[in-house]
């Protein structure tokens, strides 16, 4: 089975078949960044744009890493040296940028919705690096990932997110690739950050407490508190976060003996997550970041076509 | 004939069979960029630093492609991250750079006359990718190979440049280049912004209305009001400056039916174009875009020698 | 004999062989440089990271080309666009792009000790390319690569430092390499630029006045004032500072007769060094530059085990 679609925007536009198949690529893709000489030749010859309106060292890092193991050109723009500045439409842009000839534009956008708009009118690729609080895919995939290496599959599995949902691009990548495979996803977090009608999506319940998100959970994953994009207003203390929805030691012990911790990273120390338990036993955190890189080359080979190009 | 210029600095220097020869080279590289695999060993084990002291998201990555495209190595250094922050003079920064053998110093630079003041001093080869209010010789070529895709030819097409002459580096490569190949240019502007004495340049003419410069035109190239670059005194309302000097579909009219509409961009829509002549069949900014990497392609290989690697 | 270090962080750390080492593999580098096609495969699907918490036009630039010309993959990232601002601590930044299979992370950091904290908590190498006011070992080696092509050792030599010596991490790493290699380091700058007990190391001589450290040198080493990293009220009066630690004809002529005069750059002309000295005969410092790409092709390749993949 092929991969069909020119862009990869949201996990939730996905088929079922097409998140195994890019799941199943990165397992192979990984073996590339264990070996001495991290470097195969498939898309040599590709211009790959990172086009970031907001900055991530991690995520742009990641997908230049990711395109340079592949052999692609890869080529940044921030948003701050960029024509934005000069008052251009970002369709403006990106028109300018596609006459360039490159294949694939990973874009961060703050907007939700400026992927599907540029997808429409652009013949590159295009892939969603996360844009607004709508979906960040790559996360989503790297995500199911790393539970998959720890439980060899991604169907039966209970997992808890907890934290800011209204605000969290990777909650909605994850709740839509989780529930397609077959996992039931139970949601934590202060009332004003749980999105209206979340629960009416299949597979997915809204819980009171923390402690009912994560009893017997296979997977406890927990959200950044993004105190740079939200008012300062709804998080009047991180202490009382803390208390409430913040993991530790004692409440980690609600879930399943072994049960995996995530977390997309970068960590509040002390706030989402207690320093024991981020460096502890159960954390994936640094096994997520790696198979980031991996699930990246497996989404830029995929809207490549698929086609392995050798010397 | 051979290209015998170690810099490109600005079309006034070179002569009509440089000029014509950096075209047709620019058509072969056009070639490449249409390919799957858009790359040549050109300038392999070649270093070209783009070195920016002004931001430009196009012009740089344009380069960059380029660059890469012919596999050469390229090093971006922007202005706001160098040492001119550690006060040291362009000479010092630049003879520092040479240094580190570079083969292309590709610069954009806010002082006219700063290429030529390096171009005495190094021994790399120098590119001018913008140097104040003087030229952008990247600009003028581009914007000929795409005059000559629609005409076939470069002598005898009556050229309109409407906007602020006196402060674009676009418009004076333009002129230099144009009159070289045989066109006529036809200027229109503000007075304010009439370079004094252009009108006795040999094929130019200053005309005292839009509608005397459009009329009968084969290209009109409408030039950015560059509001970063010049005292807000001058437009004192851009409203007012698109009545007069902005195209629309009622002036373009005035020129040749097909005439084609040009801009350097990023296009302010609505103060010099509007958008409906932005997004029309008339315009061919986008080519404009996509000849860049062609044409930049042709420039660095000349200045390099003009060999070619084989691998 | 092999070079033994996954990590380069202070000429201190090394043996006299081992800084013989990494010099004589620079003088072979250097031949690479030269060349028309300045690209060998040796590092060939390696990645290497500069991470920079400290901007720094010269050496992030010196660094990548060598890293290039190694075939190496490059990837920069700036402490401006890093999670740096997100609160996030060195130790997660560095695990977390541990966790993307870097095979050499290169980082400027203001903080000493940095490297040494991070060394022993990361699998891949650690290069230090400036860490506070400790150590820059790359432009110690530099230097004494510059010192060797003069005189054809580095036993014997009489250095004379002057300057701010107990903020350089020049300084520093300078005299750990010559003091190795045999040289005697003489000290001049106004007391409160003097680290306390300098004088106890081997081979140091803290001297009173310019006069009696440059007399009869080999070299003469002048050292940025780093305004940017000082409280203004130690140099109250660059004039008088110039008048006093400024080298300039008059007081060059206190040195051996040919002697050299070095600066790590970017220059304060008038300050530390005339206008006249700078870009006289007697002045190594673009030669310092040229060999410093050939010294940081060694160190990538050394911590990369020093194995010659070819293709």
């Amino acid at each position: 089975m092929g991969f069909k679609h020119k862009d990869i925007i949201a996990l939730k536009d996905l088929s079922k078949d097409e998140i195994e198949l890019l799941i199943s690529t990165a397992e192979n893709m990984r073996e590339i960044n264990s070996r001495d000489i991290k470097k195969v030749p498939t898309l040599r010859g590709k211009t790959i744009i990172n086009l970031f309106y907001e900055s991530s060292t991690r995520t742009r890092t990641s997908f230049e890493i990711a395109g340079k193991r592949l052999s692609a050109d890869t080529v940044n723009i921030t948003a701050s040296t960029s024509s934005a500045t000069k008052g251009e439409t970002l369709l403006d842009t990106a028109k300018n940028l596609e006459a360039m000839k490159p294949d694939i534009v990973v874009m961060r956008h703050a907007v939700s919705g400026s992927h599907y708009f540029l997808s429409k009118r652009l013949s590159c690729s295009i892939i969603n690096a996360g844009d607004g609080a709508h979906e960040h895919p790559s996360q989503g995939l790297l995500d199911m990932l790393t539970m998959k290496d720890r439980y060899g599959r991604l169907d039966g599995l209970k997992v808890a997110i907890v934290g800011d949902i209204t605000h969290s691009r990777v909650a909605r990548s994850d709740i839509a690739g989780l529930t397609k495979m077959g996992s039931h996803v139970f949601l934590a977090g202060p009332p004003t950050m749980m999105p209206p009608g979340v629960e009416r999506l299949g597979n997915v319940t809204v819980c009171t407490t923390m402690k009912e998100a994560i009893q017997d959970a296979d997977v406890v994953m927990m959200l950044r508190i993004q105190q740079e994009r939200q008012g300062k207003t709804l998080i009047p203390n991180t202490r009382e976060y803390s208390r409430y929805y913040g993991l530790n030691p004692e409440n980690l012990k609600w879930a399943k003996p072994g049960a995996m911790v995530m977390h997309p990273g970068p960590i509040n120390r002390g706030v989402e997550l207690s320093s024991y338990v981020a460096d502890g036993a159960s954390s994936h955190v640094l096994k997520q970041v790696e198979n980031g890189v991996a699930v990246r080359m497996a989404m830029l080979y995929h809207v490549s076509g698929g086609t392995l190009v050798t010397e």
